[in-house]
């Protein structure tokens, strides 16, 4: 089994993919899949379907092919979303609310336990849906972070303090940030960083849908 | 000069960061950028970034570098965000409205045209913002895209209905969809998709995060 760190971003990407996949075909009923079922619909090949899950050990049996709970439960171990993982929100705006309401996170081991503005107007609001949480200011993020040990943070706060309140993440002791703020972050310390930017995805789409002509 | 489905989809998402650093150039008055200065700041060597931008003919001149003001038109140029984009936004959740609020679209030449939901407590209601839409019900997007020439939609409904909706997108005459709903889209006809998948980011992280030890 190789280590974490040898193991290459886009296999790690895949796996979550093939996650999806999984979870699809359990849904169903599908008690066994084959490397080729399960990299047909991804557009990836049955050799690099096995090469991904080679990285983490032995995984079905020739002729066979893979148990689907067993291997949906084994994906889940190497992601740790098998585990709950305690997530910070920082930016209440637009976006942040959005990020509480959507109900993926929960589905996948994340569990918003606070969230952060420094808006005095937001500050002791409470957030709508089934776990409201009271909005606290930035502030609080370190004896936040402490109580609930805390890994991971979003970050949905305007891009001129992008900066400044991800550094302050990353020294309050986070360790991952899905960053939603359209700037390049350049952080001390060791901390993973996820950018969702849409502005990038945008431009891909105007360049693709202007290439194709007419 | 490169025909555009030759260009590497990297190279293009590549242009996207290296319009972001120009912008953020161009905004602190400097006036030239080399190529290795262009690339320092995205971890990309000086080789890559020519190599880019040789997809698009000739740039910059040797010993000078490159002219910021012309470099920005240039790549916005090769992006199509230079001209006016209309886009559809399907699905007026919370997810839906954080994004008619989010003002990276105007910012980046697309101009969100139609709110589209099919909830009959969202249609006929104004969005909030500087140019208000009244929510539509989805059954008018072949009239919109018609009238307005959108080529680009968001696509923000839940999950269960996001592979039909997408599909009737596609058959209104969208060509690019920006795809937020936690599902692989299966699509007949001429469109790029990209996707943003929280679900996956998130599990990127936990790997990550749970792969770093402590």
């Amino acid at each position: 089994m190789a280590a974490a760190e040898q193991v290459p971003i886009p296999a790690i990407r895949r796996l979550s993919l093939y996650l999806r996949q999984l979870e699809a075909f359990q849904g169903a009923g599908r008690q066994t899949v084959s490397s080729r079922d399960l990299g047909h619909s991804l557009g990836v090949s049955d050799a690099q379907v096995r090469k991904d899950f080679g990285y983490f050990g032995q995984f079905g049996r020739p002729g066979v092919g893979y148990r689907v709970p067993e291997l949906t439960e084994r994906v889940r171990g190497i992601l740790g979303t098998d585990k709950k993982t305690s997530v910070v929100l920082v930016g209440v705006g637009n976006l942040g609310r959005a990020l509480i309401a959507y109900r993926g996170f929960a589905k996948r081991g994340f569990e918003l336990v606070a969230a952060l503005d420094d808006d005095p107007g937001k500050i002791g609001v409470r957030t709508p849906g089934p776990k409201p949480l009271v909005v606290r200011p930035v502030a609080d993020i370190a004896s936040v972070v402490r109580s609930h040990a805390v890994r991971v943070g979003l970050l949905a706060v305007p891009a001129p303090v992008a900066q400044q309140v991800a550094q302050l993440m990353v020294d309050s002791g986070i360790r991952g940030i899905l960053n939603f703020a359209p700037v390049m972050l350049r952080l001390n310390g060791d901390v993973s960083v996820s950018s969702v930017d849409l502005a990038v995805h945008l431009e891909q789409l105007a360049f693709q849908v202007s290439a194709c002509g007419a």
